[in-house]
């Protein structure tokens, strides 16, 4: 007998489990297509050369090994580098830029083994290729406004940057080029360590130490509205090109969003955002929900030199991954999760085996009209047995049928939450199901 | 710069083919949820352990290999075993019986390389675990029925049959037990080597010459109704109680699907059908589709003793496995795939930039209509290049809006398909948008 075990940091999604990550799942899928993204699916396994050199210091998490043919070969760690590949590869062959896309898709990580982090989990990722146009970042941080809307989480804030803000500022304050990373990657800790853990990684970094002050003093969150954040920023990085022409970006942004409708409240300018992934070049963005903490739930941004990897000339991007397991966490963890029936709205029982033609033919009816319809499959067992089979299956409705209501022609329609009957002639229930059983799903 | 490329046998999809693919998977869950079967997704990676010993002769291709940590692992080669690993695991910790459960997912084969094999594929099962009752093979073949029906394939046939017949003939005609899966393995190629490749085959495999005939004779496709097999099948096992135990099954299958409404010519005894894994213990059944070809794009039979592997007793089971790529692969090739359009149902041109605020909230309104909406987010090209755009991502409906519309309050739509256009008054179009735009998609 072999042990029925799992890999450690693989799991199984039982049925319970599975309706609400498919509803999260569809909710996104929803939104991604009311904006026009199409669908892309690329493989799980990818030339191990095609992920190394694009995840900096997250690297070693690339879940790699020798195939059976001897090839280097890695299971795919995001779905971005991935896609800057497929653009590549089938450029003008399939794909027209600008080119918008959506994937909700599996990956991996070789990650150390601890406790709630998984070696393979979901992203959920949207992204338009091919154009520099500020537009390309609202669309995307309105697309997340309405799926986290969708999500029942309208309390949800953006917080919105731009790589060049802090590298610019870092100029002005004369920290060398080949710092500015390494400055990235400690700001990056800034929710997970606070401000004297970065203090302590800046300094590990050799980042001088009379400079840490200023930086740190500069990515202060303070309550100021974004319009106040644009001035002071102005003020700041005044003497610098780059620095000015970022914070018009910025502001560029925040116009487009407000003409589509996200409120004010909904987004945040936050100049210690800079998202640790090296590829990132311009805004950068990450969506938090207060009451979950202060752990991003979904993070993007522009990465206008990553296609380059693949191509001759540099393609510009934008995009974003959302949390798709954080969002499915959060929700269960705060009794959001939808209240989604995981087998069916109904469950038709077996009083009598011999009246089965009966219970079949009401079944198929039931099914036609769109409600999801479990028939009792175990022959003999009483009532009261395949009720507690419809309470353990959280199936909402039961039908029951015997000799006697067969001679008048009804049948028993049984709430299991609420325990109420009811009997309903069988001509009735089946010309209109949904007057007497609710459907406990999206597209049931 | 890295060569953008993929492994042999691992495939990208773009939107195009993801449209089609989706809409196939998104019939088969729908389906699925109708019979009361919870979703369940199994990790991609399991203990080799796992998977090794359950698939016969097909074990080979078991795509496996050592872990980051030295592990022994396989990448999942179906979802049959991973089920009954699932079962056994969460038995009464999250699972109660009879578990039905559907799962539509990526399966990996380490196969050679050849033409048009994947190594990559995606799978798509219902099993019923945990009854022997015949009204779990109805209810999967009815199942079976619908869904091909969905798919505008009507005219499908489940071709039906039962281990223990073809067992008992061979008990009959004398064939020593341990033979009895080699003549299975032997006929299981009859549609791809023909009645003179089984014949050599079971040569090869050691059958005594003298009985050849005879097993030929008893796997003839013959055109007789399904009666007419179980007169013959009952004369010639007459002799052989499990053997008519096993032709009383078929007829106990018949008549559910009969009673649950499928028509007669859906459904067709085949003694030659036997499904090539060892794993099946009962009841056998594929579905072809005439246009198609012999190759079955779905199959699958009763396994009783699969569980038994990781579990102290033996929990029965019956499932099917739906051919996923062969189902997406024979529309496309016969044209039939559904005509859906794989980004957006309109696009909204930007005639001026400085109507922006404008597009934008149109933009929104229809997207909160449903209708999958694409802003052209290159502003500066012209309108030639965006319906350049529009056809080039097959959107079949175009809103032109400038300065002169602007003055009149009215918008152009335009059908890309048919080039007509028609100028309706803003306010009209976002208060009906359906009216006037047609969505081409299910989901939309």
């Amino acid at each position: 007998m072999i042990d029925p075990t799992t890999l450690h940091g693989f799991f199984d999604y039982l049925p319970e489990e599975m309706v609400i990550r498919q509803f999260v799942s569809d909710t996104w899928r929803q939104i991604f297509e009311a904006y026009g993204y199409g669908q892309l699916k690329t493989p799980s396994l990818e030339y191990a050369d095609v992920l190394f050199g694009k995840y900096g210091e997250e690297e070693k998490l690339v879940y790699h090994f020798k195939d059976f043919g001897d090839r280097h070969v890695a299971l795919r760690y995001d779905q971005t580098v991935p896609l800057a590949r497929v653009v590549a590869q089938y450029l003008n062959k399939g794909i027209t830029l600008p080119f918008k896309r959506y994937e909700i898709s599996r990956v991996w990580r070789a990650d150390a083994a601890r406790k709630a982090r998984k070696r393979e989990f979901y992203q959920c990722d949207a992204d338009i290729v091919g154009t520099k146009n500020l537009l390309a970042e609202a669309e995307i941080l309105m697309l997340l406004h309405d799926g986290f809307n969708a999500l029942g989480l309208d309390e949800h804030v953006t917080m919105l940057s731009h790589r060049k803000i802090l590298e610019a500022y870092l100029d002005v304050i004369k920290i060398s080029k080949e710092k500015v990373i390494e400055v990235y990657r400690s700001i990056d800790k800034l929710d997970k360590l606070g401000t004297n853990g970065v203090e302590d990684e800046l300094k590990s970094r050799k980042i001088p130490v009379d400079l840490i002050p200023h930086i740190l003093d500069f990515i202060q969150k303070e309550n100021k509205s974004n319009s106040d954040i644009i001035k002071h920023l102005h003020k700041k990085l005044q003497s610098n090109a780059e620095g000015k022409s970022a914070i018009d970006d910025i502001e560029q942004v925040l116009r487009h969003v407000s003409d589509m409708g996200m409120p004010t409240a909904n987004i945040l300018i936050n100049t210690s955002l800079v998202r640790g992934l090296d590829y990132y070049t311009g805004t950068v963005f990450e969506v938090t929900v207060a009451k979950f903490g202060t752990s991003s739930l979904a993070g993007g941004g522009r990465y206008d030199n990553l296609l380059h990897t693949f191509t001759q000339g540099s393609i510009p991007a934008v995009g974003v991954g959302i949390g798709f397991e954080p969002i499915c966490l959060a929700l269960a963890e705060n009794g959001l999760s939808p209240q989604l029936s995981p087998y069916a709205d109904v469950l038709i029982t077996v009083f009598q085996p011999s009246l089965m033609p009966e219970y079949l033919k009401i079944a198929q009816n039931l099914r036609k009209s769109g409600l999801r319809t479990d028939l009792f499959i175990e022959a003999g067992e009483n009532i009261g047995k395949q009720l507690k089979y419809a309470d353990k299956k959280q199936i909402p409705w039961v039908l029951i049928y015997g000799p006697d209501e067969q001679k008048e022609g009804v049948i028993l329609i049984k709430n299991m939450k609420t325990g109420q009957q009811e009997r309903v002639s069988v001509e009735e229930l089946l010309s209109e199901p949904r007057k007497y059983i609710k459907s406990g799903m999206m597209n049931g």
